[in-house]
């Protein structure tokens, strides 16, 4: 079998997931030449339609998501002639048929979930049983694997009972965007950094993940999940994997993901001794968004529980026991409806051993700001001497940006699930997660909320548009540190 | 004695130096608010004019070296009003009472001697024996001071006689650059390079001071002194100190130049078993300089030995015996008459102990380029993912400029001159060179032309215009490096 001959199926292809991310990533990628000849694309949904008014659709969504100058109208053609659209059931067994007509044995078939993963388990079946799944078959699975240890190894043990693991590919698109990736360059291949990346150099670091978005119409799943499971437990925790793990022998899957779980074991769990002094929750009160009022999370319309106590924040002091790591603080926050959205993590060094300026500050320390959001960069910040003839050996904060828009580069910044997709395709795990990292994840999360239940760790009120609620400050400055804010 | 009231005598005032750079100083100085209301000016030659026809010489010197923007009429007059010209011929004792009777007793008297060193004895004894010199008197030496440690000796040794050694200025202007001074603070308030700053992190250092120029008329003595000691022996060296030196206690002079003196010492001598080796001599051909055809060193108007063998260019691997440098080379370089004017060091950071990325090479190690001519600046070159869709883990280099004129500086660069007339005015001789310093330079410098005399040193003619002579570039590729060119 060539393995280049490859059938793309999107489960949910008429969902929110394919027409904002899925779709346009395959346009931008036929557009750059990179889509393989040999890739023939089908969505498969319940509605009744013919692939034409899919195809409608599709480049309806396309040209929504992408800058119109970026729209080739042969690039389109060539794209939309290679979808086919599938009228079926998830539900239905009887109509995997029509898809096993439409497959090729001598294809590699790759499932994209792009569906809510109660069906996971439903699909896998009926692919089974229609006699679509070989071998080589790839799957591809979206967040949530679970909402805890137990509900997730029962979602990866059905996944796993039709799908061989090297077949899983568990999405989480952090992990495909290009700053994580230039992440592991800066890590990796400059010596400057890399040698200075461990608990002589390193004070402490920060991961954030502010959201201004509230629930948006899903409360009563959230309600029933809350922040640490909805963004810690996977993307907060993958971007801490990035930034703490040991250097890999290589960039194969088995070696990055050998190195993420090695960290993901390593956290201290946080049991009722230390969750008070290490966790802190909160939920969003009335405030304001971008000049606009916006209601309590237990306002909001669709609130099924008005005393309710999910948190909708978390921040967290976290340690990773091992010997890079020891005594360095990892602080973790997440939350929504927060003033500002962004996405970054900020590696702070120690400060010199020694002061021999007269006017050294704490702000003057060496920073890593790592930013995922809103503009993909990397910004070093560092001291310099004041430019003046007047202040003698004055310093000032300078910082160097290393950031995928200088002056002469015009790329735009790829998409993660271009870059996913891509790897999918090439049948390389690097960028997903695996079942182990999953259910360590869990693990360590499962406990954390286990100590909060034990101890009814309070859930602080924040308004709307806030930072969050002021105990997750004083998590950080009993500390002598601070949230870093530009 | 109030230290504010200061007189400042310039010798040799209607000289070179004088006009292109003391009295520009001053005016820059003045514009700045920087010069005290308490501090007279006094300008000592031998021309017989008035202090009006000084002062329009004066004006007419300052212009023509600062940019007319920042020509402000009232700062002019302001600056004029302090100067008195004193017509003095420097070998008549009898003239010296005109200088006592400007003096005062009550004043602090400094003495700027710029003049030919070989004036240096007579003024100091004439200035003694009309009594002007008190216990706080400063004197401000211009190089060269000496030829050999001998010679050195001899001229610190007679102004010794007059002048304690705290109150003797030795001027290398390349201290008083903004850029050494940026290289202290990257140094010293920057963990992350204070922390590397060591064998176990860097792979070499290159020191290169590249001239255009060629004798400018001065054959004669320079046949007799030649580009090692012309430069290198006291700019070179010193941008050696600030670089390798130790973190000194604190930026007291005493401090300073404690820790470069160490540095000096440590210098291994390069002796006849090591000079063919460590050292290449060369010495201009006719060629082309910005366009224009250049006579060779030995065709020049003023030429008085067309078989001279005398260097006007000279590369060397040094090294340091001490604990910190043990095995990093530093490869210093600086002729005349080259392609290009610049000085700058290049630190070269190791490679990484092992690669994990496929397009990995030499030329993308880590290297921190510290820039003092043409621009002062400080560029940091790093690795970082290659922005493209296509190129999954491809690295390229990227430059983070920590320059002083960034986006929002508007700051002119002072010059050198200006930071080192307030340092005088001060009385801080940390941008000074001291004895100790001066002797220990020249000794290593002796040894090392002991050394190519006895092996009878080739001299490599290269082309005016070019980067010197080939045996240069063998010299460091031998090592499998090579000369940073941008």
């Amino acid at each position: 079998m060539n393995e280049q001959n490859i059938d793309l199926v999107i489960f949910g292809g008429m969902g929110d997931l394919a027409g904002r991310k899925l779709l346009p990533a395959l346009y931008q990628i036929e557009r750059s030449g990179l889509l393989s000849e040999r890739i023939r694309l089908a969505v498969v949904a319940r509605e009744n339609i013919e692939t034409k008014a899919f195809l409608a659709y599709a480049e309806q969504r396309i040209r929504k998501a992408i800058p119109s100058a970026e729209w080739v109208e042969s690039v389109w053609e060539k794209l939309a002639r290679r979808f086919s659209y599938l009228n079926i059931d998830f539900s239905n067994k009887k109509d995997f048929s029509r898809l096993k007509g439409w497959t090729d044995p001598n294809r590699l078939l790759i499932c994209y979930m792009a569906t809510p993963p109660s069906l996971f388990g439903a699909i896998s079946q009926h692919l089974f049983d229609a006699g679509c799944i070989q071998e080589s078959t790839r799957i591809v699975l979206e967040k949530p694997i679970g909402h805890n240890l137990e509900s997730s190894c029962q979602v990866n043990d059905t996944v796993g009972r039709y799908f061989s693991e090297r077949n899983i590919y568990r999405i989480d698109h952090y992990l495909g965007k290009e700053t994580v990736q230039n992440l592991l360059a800066l890590r990796f291949a400059n010596r400057m950094i890399n040698s200075q990346w461990d608990n002589t150099c390193i004070d402490h670091i920060q991961i954030t993940v502010a959201e201004t978005v509230g629930i948006e119409g899903r409360w009563g799943y959230y309600d029933q999940v809350g922040q640490l499971r909805d963004m810690l437990q996977n993307h907060l925790l993958q971007l801490l994997c990035m930034v703490a793990m040991e250097p890999p022998n290589s960039f194969a899957a088995d070696e990055i993901r050998a190195e993420k779980i090695k960290i993901l074991r390593a956290l201290t769990i946080i049991d009722e001794s230390k969750v008070e002094e290490h966790a802190v929750r909160g939920q969003y009160s009335a405030g304001w968004i971008a000049g606009q009022p916006v209601r309590g999370y237990t306002e909001e319309v669709d609130c099924k529980n008005e005393v309710s106590k999910t948190e909708t924040f978390v921040a967290i002091k976290a340690h990773i026991d091992n010997w890079r790591w020891s005594g360095v603080p990892f602080y973790l926050r997440t939350g929504k409806r927060l003033g500002e959205k962004v996405t970054q993590v900020v590696i702070t060094y120690k400060d010199q051993p020694h002061g021999i300026f007269p006017n050294r500050t704490d702000t003057s320390m060496n920073r890593l700001v790592i930013r995922l959001q809103p503009n993909e960069g990397i910004q070093l910040e560092m001291v310099a001497k004041k430019q003046s003839l007047k202040d003698r050996l004055s310093l000032e904060k300078r910082v160097l940006n290393l950031d995928f828009f200088d002056a002469t580069g015009e790329e735009r910044i790829p998409d993660a699930y271009e870059r996913l997709l891509l790897e999918v395709f090439k049948g390389d795990q690097w960028l997903f997660v695996s079942r182990e990292e999953i259910e360590a994840s869990w693990h360590w999360c499962d406990s954390l909320i286990q100590a909060w239940q034990a101890k009814s760790l309070k859930v602080h009120r924040y308004s709307s548009g806030s930072t969050g609620p002021a105990k997750a400050e004083f998590l950080i400055e009993r500390d002598q540190r601070s949230w870093f804010e530009e």
